[in-house]
Order: structure tokens, then C-alpha cells, then sequence
């Protein structure tokens, strides 16, 4: 492949675009990659779509090598098997839904599980054909409330999504492995800086779930690592380390005491220092049990009010917990009219068996630990209300803010950060819920049927190119990894005439040995102008036919490195052809 | 590439399923190609994403080598663009729309002249940056009224894209004539037989227009074709010969008639021959002249009647009268109250000018033709109503429907045949319509504004898989050209262990020569369902590891022409390497 800057479709910009706020957009703009075409969809120019194919034939050939067989299924589907497995209603307002001429309701289908079970159930029925692993790359749609930082949070974007069908959950822990190393090396390939990060498995249900994530300061998502091991997890999946159950009774009497104008934990540790209360002067607001009221409505099913109660020190992280009831909904409670026993502001957790209102507290509620709380009554609390004897928890739930400087629940000694990272890849381990939804079953040895189990693994295609760019780029430009930058080598013509005939004689050479060439050959446009471009653009490899031509010498410029080494033009092609093929170019 | 069948996702099935009319679809359900996945949605499964990805790579050659360049816009597209070219009221229902969460407005766009006009104006600014030819690979969303014929009318489907922007009238021609040729070579590349069709350029306006049809019985296209030399239009194109202009005076002067109960051409010409009007007994239906009434609503004017005279012995075709009044929209005229002169049966236009109702009449109605035809009272008509004397219409108009054995209006020596093919392609030279509601304009070389020239270039690429399909089988199954055919051969170990063994060994040989392999390695079925997969799924070679697999022989069948023929283990691989190359497979 030899491209010709004198013709291809490409203007690069001088100036930031105002309204790109992040490097990859802004850079991805500049530089000719991508073009603004409506709210959050962009246009690929020739140089973009080249790396996008880059990017995908990476994404491909490691699926491939695992055994995943490429299909593609229909973007535009019916509303029915999304009924069926109900996540017509979970999507919500992020999906965009259309109905056709006749009033038939269809969905663009950001996710493809109903129909890759459905198509399953049609082909396969018998124990011998599992397992099987499949996947496609498709143009997906979501409807973003507020499109931003260009690829990285749009409304139409390419994605990789596979799916597994295992008979037994041991094969889909082995496909998930395999997966997850295939995953590996695709971003490895990319040259980008991830994190494995556990997630919680949200709408899609499952067991087990973990993120791949880009690292950068823009990155959208928030995830915690420990400062001492390799765990790592994004907060909705963050297990907080239980506390430890110690003995209820061996504790003092619980004792109620007045503390007027204390609804808030800062004015109650402000009280109960000034009042010394249970002769302590060092209450902080750790020691104080927060009670929060929210109405939790599981889907179909009727709301019902629920007391979370987390140590005052943390508030109740609303993502936590939404992920923490799904399937259910979750919403803070509003109508105090109708329980008229919770007292707003002083609410303990004494009474909620006596109301019939669920209890479910922070992991470090442990049993035997006392709390200064609320007594149910208006400017009252109480101490030594002790977890065991002065009330018993329904349970416990994952609710609680994580706090930087938290021990890193893996292993205990080091204590978490806080980082971010932009979603790449995705990975479930769904369990049966979509072959239970749709009754796909395989006959055993005996005839027996057995219910498959899914996997499903997802990889943000134009997003990992946007990834990319964000830890590949410098003041000048973009700096692309050599294995998936759209060309391999950018011949500048520095001069006219004589330069410009070697220039493309060069890239002729060069485009032989199997390499991806850029040659700038434009008449009127400066040496400068030309370098700058090229840096902005970001290939690897630069060569320059300049003034040493006539004497038989090329300039070879490293974009990352900024190393610069004249060669013979005898030598230059194989040279370069070696260099880039080392560096982990395939040859054709 | 080397794909096992004891592990490829593929069920073939014996009996064609029911609801599948044409053979394209019934084979490449059968086959394992296509799956429905939704009301005109099909899932490619792997073979068929195979051939897909091959179809689609002769596309991007051919159109690489006539200086295209590739890009992507966004499938989903705000409406604004298409509101201002006025094609969002042109497209009606045949399109999706849909409302984003805010309410705001976009459309899955069918093609995407607008952006490329907005994309070329957003980049381009000199004269020296054209000509320029751009193109994509689309998903593209159609609300089809009717679903049918499998992937021959779908909602869902995959296309190519080109547009072509010139300076001037001649490049738009040059543009056009390239890539009329390279279309010619990726049909032929396909193994299509097919038709250049002159073609009305409906919606887009434009001044010419071909399409290329596949040739065959079940198309829903009709053209004409002459049968002397290589004229062939569609229906909507068909031009007519003018009549020849005589001097009206000539003519006898029009005498009006009794003719009670006569409201149709039938009754008309029956009573004039029992009555011997002007003492002839021999009138036939193209004697009289038949006037139609319709309303005629251009964009955004008000509706107007029309009436159209053609000759009584044809219709007035709605498609060619819809393609004639473009970007007008007409109906038929069901007013008769506000038009009390109009006298619904007994037409004629004597009155027409004195009314003000516009009278547009098919060419054969030449000056100086004189007819019999309606006298504007209840059971009364003329004869010898002569055009240039008793009535002046206000042009022609290509409306009357088309018949088989018309004379040819390219040579006038043939006549015309009516025959079907599948709309394969479709190339129109635009002109500015859309650089016109963009103002588009390029500076030339003194710095004035000149306005680019558009051509349009559009191939199915799913559908032709499908035409492929159509020309492509026998009886027993798909019998694809080597060009596009998923694999380049079919190995089949007809026994087991060894056999298994043999192919699966020659298979990874041929592999290794660069060829696309499918090596049917399934253990507990038999030889004879092999081969009746293997006739089915259409590879063009088929090799078969068989008995004499132990002499060191092999089987090599033509899936075409049935020819069989034994080889050496030792030579079958270079074989089959040189005859898949000569027959035009690339190799790698």
C-alpha cells in the first residue's frame, strides 16, 4: 500500500478544535484521523479508517487463534427475545428504539445475547457440539445522554462482541481464560497500559466480571488498586473485609441520651464530644452508625422500603448499591407520611425488626460491635447499641464509599488508591440467564438435556483507537505503536523535483517489501510544514529525501524517540523494512 | 486459512425451509450461510461471513484502483442535513427514524450524498484538490414494506458507497465512465451475468443514470431490451419515439357523435365500429386517445390537476408518470366535484385550454395526429380530433405504458423484449444538486467560486451474494465462482482414521500454499453426507480422501462440471494450488 499526500483526502489543522477536550480527541481531529459528522457519531477519513482496520485485524486474528468463529448478526431487532430476557426495560432510555412502518417496535442492539442464544439453540443440539465460541465486529448505537472526548463516549461506535456456550461451569471458567489471555494480547499488541480490573457484572447478571482498562487521568471510569499487591477493581466490585465478631453481651447496656439539633453525623460528634458522652471525649464519626432509608423495587415485583446502615465516617454510594440490589431498582426514600415510626435525622436501627423494615448493614457491622446511633425519637441517640443484642442486621451489603487509604481487601497489607482508565474490554461470566430465558438445551450422553452456560466478552473497537492515542502522543502529535499505526513509514519529499521523484521512488521500494507507505510528494507545501505533519500524524518511521539526496543519503527519523541516522539510499528500504518488522509489524 | 467441519458453527439442512420462495435463499439457508434473525435481517454464519468479506474485498480493490479512497460516516445521522436537500420528505416511510432521548430527530440514512457534500466542502476549498473520489462500506437500515426474497429485499443489508466530486460537466463524465468500468470488472470478477440498464435517476435528481442488473426470472426489476441491438432501459427510462408532425389542415375537420355508454376504450371502439363512425369499421383502442386526469403536487407548491393523453391501446403507467413528474408527486384526480367541466369518461382536450388544466400528452401524439376521442358531454365523442388544430398540448410526457414489441428507441430496427434482473448497482451522475443546498464551491485559479459536479455510485453487497447465488446453482446446491467462493477447496475424508488423518494432513498442505481451505473431518457421518454438504455448500474444488487414500491416491472433483479425476497424494496439492490461481483466486 503506498499513499500519496499530493492525493489523499486529509487537511490537517494548525489549531486545537475548541470544543475537543481531551488528547485523542483533539489530536485524532488535528491530525486528519476523524471527522465530527452529528452528536457523538464521527466520520472515519482514509488515515482513520486505515488504523481502525489495523485495530480490528488485531482484535480478529487473536480471536481466531482461541477458536472464536466470526459471524454477524443484524443490528436492527425486534423488541420480542429483548421482552423476553427483559432487558428492553432494564436498557431504559441508554438504547435506541425505533418503530417501523406498521408500528412494529425494534431496538439497536448494543449487546447480542438473546440472539447469539437464539441462533445457538437453532443450530446445535447435542452435547458434542459444545463448546462453541463466537463473535462479531459491528457498528453499535447507544443512546449517550451527553456525547464527549470524541471516540471515547459516543452514540455509534465499533465493537467486538464474543460469546461462549460451555456445558458445564468448568468450561466456561476455561473459555473465560481464554478469553481474558486472548484479551491480553490484543491490548498488549496495542501498546496500551491497562489494568485487569473486577467489576461487578451489572445488567448482565453472572458470577464473575472483570474490566480492562486503559490507565489515563481522563479516563471516565474510577477503579481502586491496592498500593501493595496487584489487586485491583472498579468500586462497584470493591468486597469490603468484614469485622470482626466479637461477643454482643460482653458489652456495656446500651444507654439513650438527649441530643438536641444532631440530624446530621458532624453536629452528633460535635455533641457528643461536648457532652462527653459515656465519659468519651474522642467520638469521631467512625464510631457513629449512619442509617439511610431507600425504596428498593425488584423488577416485577412490588417497593419496599430498606435501611442501610454504614459506619458515619462513609456515605451510601449510590453506584454501589444500585449494583450491589440489581436486578432490582433502587431509589432514595421519599415517603416519610407513610412510615411515620421512622423518625428523620435519628433513626436506629433498634426498631426496624419491630416495623418489619429491612436491615442490611456495611460488612464492618460485625456482630458485637457497638454504635452510637439513633434512638427513633426526635433530638435522642443512643450508645453501646451493640450488633447481636440491641438489634440483629438481615444482612449485609456492599454500599459503603470506598475511601482511598482503605486495606486492600486481597491482601490486607497494603491499602487502596484510586485511579482511572477508559472501558476497553469487558468480560462476564454470565451463567445460564439467557439460555434460561430462552430454554436452549443440549442433549447429554444419555439424552439427557443440559442447560449451557454463556460467557460474554466485549472489546471497544474505535474506543481502544482513541485508548491508543491518549498514551501515545507527545506536544507534537500522535506517536503511534508501530503494530497498529495506519502506515509503517512516511517518506517526506524536503525539496522539489529530483526529491520528490525519490521520494516515491523510495516508497515504491518500500511498499514492495510488504510495508504500508505514506509518501508526502505535495507540490507548494514546505519542508516545515511537511515535518510537522508528519509528526502530527504520528507515523513511526519517517524517512526524508532532503538536501544529502543528491549525494545518495536519506534522513531516518524515530517519531518516538526523535533518533535521527542518515542511510544510503541503497540501503534504507531493507533497513527500514527490517526495523519495522522487528518492532512487531506484519509484513503485509 | 484452514476451517474444520467437526468444529465450524454450521448445520445444513436437508429440506428447504418453507417461507423461503427464491433459490438464493433457500440454498443459503440450507447451506448454512444465512440465518433469519429478524423481519428482513439475516445473520451471516460463518461460511457466509466468509463470502461476504470476499465479495466485499473485490469491491475495495477495484475501486482502490480506480483512485477512491475508503472513509466511514456514521450510519445514524441528525435530520438537519437531510431536511436541508429535502430528501427527508422525499424518502417517506422507506426509511427509519427515529428521537434520541431529548427528542431530537436522526435517520438511518440510506445513502449518504448530504455528508459527503458537507465532508468535501468541510476539507476541500481549491481547485487543486479536485477531482475526488470517496467511498464507504455501510450497514444501511431500510423500512421495506415487504420483506422478501431472503437477501434480495431486506432491512437490513450491506452496501458500497461512492461518490465522485468534479469541477466540471466533463470530469463528471470521466469520473463516471471510471467507475461504470470498474464496476463492469467487479461484476465480472462476481461471475455475474448482467445488464447496463439506462435508468430514471429518480430521487436524485441528476441528468444520467445506469443500473446494473443481475439477469434473471425471479428479479423484481423489469427492463426492456432490444432484441436487435444492445438498448436496454428500465421501464421508468424507456424513451419514445416521437410520432412523426403533419400538417393538421390536412385533416378532415372533427365531427362530434352519439356514442351513449361508452366510458371505456373497450365499449368505445366496439360501438364506433357497429356505427361506422366517418364510415370505417376497422378502429381499433390506438385510434382513440385516452385522457387521463391526475393532481400533481411539486415540493412544497400546491397541488394541480394534469390531464395526459396517450393513445388508447396503453395505460398510464404510475411508475414512469411518478419518474416523469419528479421531484413532483402525483395522484390519481378523485376531485370531480371541483372540476364540473371535466366530464369523468368523455374526456377530451378541446376544452382543456379554455379551463387553464395543463395537457401533457405522450410523444406519439404528434401534430397533426388526429384521434378519436371524448367530446367533454355525457355519451359523446369526436373524431378526427386533430392535435395543432383542435386542441394544443403543452408537451409530452413519458407516461404511457411500455409494450412488448415496441420499436426499439435506440435503433429503431429491433423491438423491445421485457426481461428481470436484481439491481445489483447503480451509477448516476448526480450534477449539484447536493453541492447546490451545501454551497459547496472550490476556488479556481483567479480565486472565483466554482461549484463541484456529483456522481453517485452504489453496489449491494449483500444482495449480490444473493444475484451470485441466483446464477450460480444446481440442483444439488451452490456452485460458487472461485473469485468469491468462501473456500478454494472442499477436503473430504470420505472414511475414518487414516482418512481423517490424510485430509486433514493434504488440508493444512494446501493451507500452507496460500489457499482458503474447509476439510470436512467429521467423525460418525457418513461419506454420502459429505458429499451431499459438500454439493450443497458449492466450493469449487472438492477433494475426497478415500479408498484409495491407501494406494497414495485421491479424488479431485470439479463442483461444476462434475469432472473427476485421480491424483497422487504427492501431486495433488501443486494441482490444486495452479488450477485455483489459474482460475483466478488470489492467494493469499
Amino acid at each position: 500500500m503506498l499513499l500519496r499526500m499530493s492525493t489523499l483526502f486529509l487537511r490537517t489543522l494548525r489549531e486545537d478544535p475548541a470544543d475537543a477536550e481531551v488528547a485523542s480527541h483533539r489530536l485524532l481531529l488535528r491530525a486528519g484521523y476523524i471527522r465530527r459528522a452529528a452528536p457523538g457519531g464521527f466520520t472515519w477519513l482514509p488515515l482513520g479508517k486505515l488504523m481502525l482496520d489495523r485495530v480490528t485485524e488485531v482484535v480478529r486474528a487473536e480471536m481466531a487463534a482461541v477458536g472464536a468463529q466470526e459471524v454477524q448478526f443484524p443490528a436492527l431487532l425486534p423488541r420480542e427475545p429483548y421482552e423476553t430476557s427483559g432487558r428492553w426495560a432494564e436498557y431504559g432510555d441508554g438504547i435506541f428504539t425505533l418503530a417501523d412502518r406498521r408500528g412494529a417496535e425494534f431496538l439497536l442492539a448494543p449487546t447480542h445475547e438473546e440472539m447469539f442464544a437464539l441462533l445457538v439453540r437453532d443450530l446445535f443440539s447435542s452435547y458434542r457440539d459444545y463448546p462453541v465460541l463466537l463473535y462479531q465486529v459491528q457498528t453499535k448505537f447507544r443512546d449517550e445522554a451527553r456525547p464527549r472526548a470524541g471516540l471515547l463516549r459516543g452514540r455509534e461506535f465499533l465493537m467486538k462482541d464474543a460469546y461462549s456456550f460451555d456445558l458445564s461451569d468448568a468450561g466456561l471458567e476455561a473459555s473465560y481464560a481464554r478469553l481474558r489471555s486472548a484479551y491480553q494480547r490484543v491490548f498488549d499488541r496495542f501498546g496500551l497500559d491497562y489494568r485487569i480490573v473486577r467489576a461487578s457484572s451489572g445488567l448482565m447478571g453472572g458470577s464473575a466480571s472483570e474490566e480492562f482498562l486503559a490507565t489515563t487521568e481522563i479516563g471516565e471510569d474510577t477503579y481502586v488498586a491496592c498500593d501493595a499487591c496487584d489487586y485491583a477493581a472498579n468500586t462497584e466490585a470493591v468486597v469490603t473485609p468484614p469485622g470482626v465478631a466479637t461477643d454482643p453481651a460482653a458489652r456495656p447496656a446500651a444507654t439513650t441520651h438527649d441530643t438536641p439539633d444532631t440530624p446530621t453525623i458532624e453536629s452528633l460528634v460535635a455533641l457528643a464530644n461536648a457532652r462527653r458522652l459515656g465519659g468519651r471525649s474522642d467520638w469521631s464519626a467512625g464510631d457513629t452508625l449512619k442509617n439511610v432509608v431507600v425504596t428498593v423495587t425488584p423488577p416485577g415485583g412490588k417497593a419496599a422500603p430498606l435501611v442501610i446502615g454504614v459506619p458515619g465516617d462513609r456515605e451510601v454510594d449510590l453506584k454501589r448499591l444500585a449494583a450491589a440490589v440489581e436486578p432490582a431498582t433502587v431509589a432514595l426514600f421519599d415517603d416519610w407520611a407513610a412510615e411515620p415510626s421512622l423518625v428523620r435525622g435519628y433513626i436506629g436501627p433498634q426498631v426496624l425488626a419491630g416495623l418489619g423494615i429491612r436491615y442490611l448493614v456495611d460488612p464492618r457491622v460485625a456482630v458485637g460491635t457497638a454504635w452510637l446511633t439513633g434512638a427513633n425519637a426526635p433530638g435522642r441517640h443512643a450508645i453501646d447499641v451493640t450488633h447481636g443484642r440491641d438489634f440483629v442486621a438481615d444482612g449485609t451489603i456492599e454500599a459503603a464509599s470506598v475511601h482511598v487509604g482503605d486495606p486492600c481487601p486481597a491482601c490486607g497489607a497494603g491499602s487502596l488508591t484510586m485511579r482511572r482508565g477508559i472501558e476497553i474490554g469487558h468480560i462476564f461470566q454470565l451463567g445460564r440467564r439467557f439460555t434460561d430465558a430462552f430454554q436452549v438445551d443440549a442433549l447429554d450422553a444419555a439424552g439427557r438435556p443440559v442447560r449451557p452456560t454463556m460467557g460474554s466478552y466485549g472489546i471497544g473497537i474505535s474506543r481502544a483507537v482513541a485508548a491508543i492515542a491518549e498514551q501515545h502522543h507527545d506536544a507534537r502529535g500522535l506517536v503511534w505503536p508501530a503494530a497498529v499505526a495506519p502506515c509503517d513509514v512516511h517518506v517526506v519529499a524536503a525539496g522539489k523535483g529530483e526529491q520528490v521523484a525519490g521520494a516515491l521512488d523510495l516508497g515504491a521500494q518500500l511498499e514492495r517489501l510488504g510495508l504500508r507507505v505514506l509518501v508526502d510528494d505535495r507540490a507548494g507545501v514546505s519542508a516545515g510544514v511537511k515535518f510537522t505533519d508528519a509528526e502530527l500524524i504520528g507515523v513511526p518511521t519517517v524517512v526524508v529525501v532532503g538536501r544529502r539526496f543528491a549525494e545518495g543519503f536519506v534522513e531516518v527519523r524515530d517519531r518516538a524517540s526523535g533518533a535521527r541516522a542518515d542511510l544510503t539510499v541503497a540501503e534504507v528500504a531493507d533497513a527500514i523494512a527490517t526495523r519495522t518488522r522487528v518492532s512487531g509489524v506484519p509484513s503485509a
